[in-house]
């Protein structure tokens, strides 16, 4: 199911249903949010991001909020495309996974280098009934430090958005 | 040190030195940003932001990574105003404060409807040396129903922005 080098990739993201394609920070369909994208690389899923100027802490750094959104909607699309997976199937058959955010915490590390791309990797720790557990790190600057990790669980939610 | 009502509010973020006042999230100078604001209620602290049509998660309902944001600045302003309170001195006075961000959770309990005010109420949960714990509700909607909890464990920093 992983997207090939040599096939026009697509992120988990392309397939969220309509709803879900309006969100601020990973609705494609969005055109003032943040558009985030995020693939498999292997048993890990990927998202990279390249902050807009004015996303600044303190001038030269990222400011908590915008890394805490990554981790959230990377982490949602990261438990989708866990859940299509385990039940063996392709991103975006049907019936349509949907997951919305049970808690969220982030650790900040360290500050965040503003100029340059963030690189967020996922770990699907747990899919367990409709609740998924994922860890995320967040990596920047030249050497790609990890300047914060996350931990999100994540609700499958029905067709009616319920939980 | 309270505003009171008679005299035009400053809030915690009015005091914030130049480089904090540039955060996307608080920061006064920031035009692109939220340009949150805190103030004292008695021995809570609040902040009411109307979220943006933009910032939707499923339409009719705020993504997950504003609710982040918000309580995230309004707890490290809260965290400053914390300390000042402490040390027996007004908001902005030198030495000034600064906080930044070493965790952040939010539980997410139920959706939080987009179309009105939010409002954050902090409670201060400990000022121990450099390290504010502060506890956050945001209650939403024409009932004020809380839709989302946090904690953020905010850390006081250096004139050199060392930690």
């Amino acid at each position: 199911m992983n997207a090939t080098p040599s096939s026009p990739r697509q992120a988990f993201q392309d397939f969220y249903p309509e709803p879900f394609a309006q969100c601020y920070g990973c609705g494609r369909l969005n055109e003032r949010g943040l558009q985030i994208k995020s693939y498999w690389d292997g048993d890990e899923t990927v998202c990279t991001f390249t902050p807009r100027p004015e996303h600044t802490a303190i001038p030269g750094f990222v400011y908590g909020g915008l890394i805490a959104s990554l981790i959230d909607c990377h982490s949602t699309g990261s438990a989708a495309a866990a859940i299509y997976r385990a039940e063996g199937r392709a991103l975006g058959s049907e019936p349509a996974v949907r997951c919305v955010t049970g808690s969220l915490h982030v650790n900040y590390l360290r500050p965040t280098p503003i100029d340059g791309p963030l690189e967020l990797r996922g770990t699907i720790k747990e899919v367990k009934g409709r609740k998924v557990t994922v860890s995320v790190t967040l990596g920047a600057g030249p050497t790609g430090e990890v300047c914060a990790t996350g931990e999100v669980v994540a609700l499958r939610i029905g067709e009616d958005f319920g939980l």
